[in-house]
């Protein structure tokens, strides 16, 4: 059986961008969209036309210079945002409508003052609208994760109906289990008519830490197009993180689901983006954080110096990285101290190694970390007393 | 019912501390200690003894400090390191020895060159002798994650016969789903014999991003203890984070499991860890990051001003943080400006804040974002278009 195609949706430029401090020129803005087409996504969410002009601006711009990737604009079930999104994608190659309405109990009753009939009569004007300018049509029922699933189901049978060619399904608070999150992918999966025409697509948030867990469950149960960041950037806590749902896929070749993804780029998009964005990457960030690939006890760096796979599930080139880091610290073994000790010229008898090892960890407890120099200094000292 | 409680046994000073640039001196360590115990966690691994004289005083230190909190330390399966954790731990009130040693073909064949029959041996034989000089034991079977269920369940019961009084069982290199971790828990809590007396333990790494939505699994599916750190920190990309675990058993009430943590003191832990440790946490780290209650688009902070549920789940006092923040940018809408002009005194009739809206936009396409003093200037001009 060949593997099933997930389509990465990313939505760093729009979702993304809504993070105090992350704004970014048009010029900025045109480049991430020329590197995430390269890193091979699917679909470019490219911004929200009708926030700002600078915003339709920038989505225009993306939409005249990327050719392979959907380019894609957000907009409320609102006439004039979907017309001035469709004025915003009108060079693009592949353009498509993002478009919906808040769907909870609590967006229906106390955000849009509304009912869900009206709501219903909403969504479908809006897909219709959107369906006049472009044939692609995402669907967004916004706080799907705190809807009613037989309501979900209704609303999402008459955006197919209307026109829609993706529902999307987002846990806008981030509050969904994966396995509750996941039985909400399946039942819209077996319910909702026509479903087999369309694509059902993740949107996760990262309020509770599980946007990646909720994803992954997601296109277990039934989705084939992830939405996502680099570095899991957005709004609050932030999203599902492209380099980690792309990771998962590939490292779990079981589940017959890969992507387009060159996975090899990820290092250095996600440098890019943090860099560009200003918004760093903690040192302990899955895939791409700067000690992912790092091992500092002594236990695991023996392990590792034996055989990479004991401790490392992904080869780091296999995500842009040289290599994997033996960081030496008063955590460190005798293995780990001997293997760096012999890369820069020192090959130790048992013995030496043994009266070394005493002097490395005097300098170990006494510093962070320990240096060549250091060990250039330990090695030479220890002839004086073996003398 | 009420409520099963789950242990939460925090490994910032051992985990946690195998990051490079990471390490503390005594008295740091004692510090974080006391704060632990303060929050409320259950048990405090304080460090690994064997490995350095630096490590073995912090122990004997914390343990002598902690009164209500199980003090742990980290042993191998050898008998040297099992004899200093007991010598270190002499002065705590409640004392644990945790040992154990890899159980992965991965890990018998290439670190340990060994076969089963022998790595069970040296499991007994570390568990019984870490019992003759404490009562709470706790087992741990290396990169359990990728160990075959039926041979991992055996090793747990002969620890189990030799003293073991908890079953730690890691997701070393962070490589499982939750579905696939959570059967493994369950596999041991239906298989392994005497299993009803002891505690299964969750040890989740972060390499996929999977972390904390693996332990949950572990403890929907039969554990009671959860190891994690603050922050997240731990080798490479880290092990679960203590915050998001607590939270998320918090939020999902219908779990019917709780923790002694007192989330309040969350938000204050993670910076004091961060700044101690030199490990910088994300603006877009769940419950902890700066902005991890921060609204800047516009139809997220127009529903916040309406309610704060409508994309909040967390109070944000609930975590230790005043309050929710609304940041203007050029995503900003009418309702989070018009909010916030009269926040510092301008109430705008319906016209006025068209009118001020479009220099409001104007503003936040060229800066990143729009401080009190942008506003009262936007406000002051509208007077003089409007006579």
């Amino acid at each position: 059986m060949q593997d099933q195609k997930i389509q990465i949706f990313d939505t760093t430029l729009r979702d993304g961008e809504q993070v105090p401090g992350c704004k970014l020129n048009t010029k900025e803005k045109v480049d991430v969209a020329v590197r995430l087409e390269a890193l091979g996504v699917d679909i470019i969410e490219a911004g929200f036309p009708i926030s700002s002009p600078g915003d339709f601006e920038s989505v225009e711009a993306i939409a005249s210079v990327v050719k392979n990737a959907t380019v894609c604009g957000l907009s409320r079930a609102v006439e004039k945002d979907i017309i001035t999104a469709a004025e915003s994608l009108k060079k693009a190659v592949r353009p498509r409508i993002h478009t919906g309405i808040g769907t909870s109990e609590s967006h229906i009753k106390y955000k849009l003052n509304s009912t869900p009939e009206k709501i219903v009569e909403r969504a479908v004007a809006a897909v219709s609208l959107a369906k006049k300018y472009v044939e692609d049509v995402e669907f967004y029922a916004e706080d799907a994760g705190r809807t009613d699933n037989e309501f979900l189901a209704y609303i999402c049978e008459q955006a197919i109906k209307a026109g829609a060619t993706v529902l999307n399904i987002p846990d806008t608070t981030g509050y969904c289990l994966p396995d509750e999150y996941g039985a909400k992918i399946k039942y819209l999966a077996d319910h909702v008519k026509g479903v087999g025409n369309v694509t059902i697509s993740t949107h996760c948030h990262n309020d509770l830490g599980m946007a990646t867990a909720n994803s992954i469950s997601g296109v277990i149960n039934g989705a084939r197009q992830i939405e996502c960041t680099i570095n899991g950037i957005g709004e609050r806590a932030g999203n599902t993180a492209l380099e980690e749902v792309v990771m998962v896929l590939k490292q779990h070749p079981y589940l017959k689901k890969s992507t387009n993804v060159d996975s090899r780029q990820l290092n250095a998009i996600s440098r890019y983006v943090s860099d560009t964005m200003r918004v760093p990457v903690q040192p302990n960030k899955a895939i791409v954080g700067a000690n992912a690939f790092a091992h500092s006890s002594g236990i695991h760096q023996d392990g590792v110096i034996k055989k990479r796979e004991t401790y490392e599930i992904i080869d780091p080139k296999e995500v842009g990285v040289d290599h994997s880091s033996i960081v030496l610290t008063a955590r460190s073994g005798r293995a780990a101290l001997a293997y760096r000790m012999k890369n820069i010229g020192y090959e130790l008898t048992r013995d030496e190694l043994d009266h070394v090892y005493k002097a490395f960890l005097e300098v170990a407890d006494a510093k962070k970390e320990v240096a060549d120099d250091d060990l250039h200094q330990i090695a030479e000292n220890r002839h004086k007393v073996a003398v």
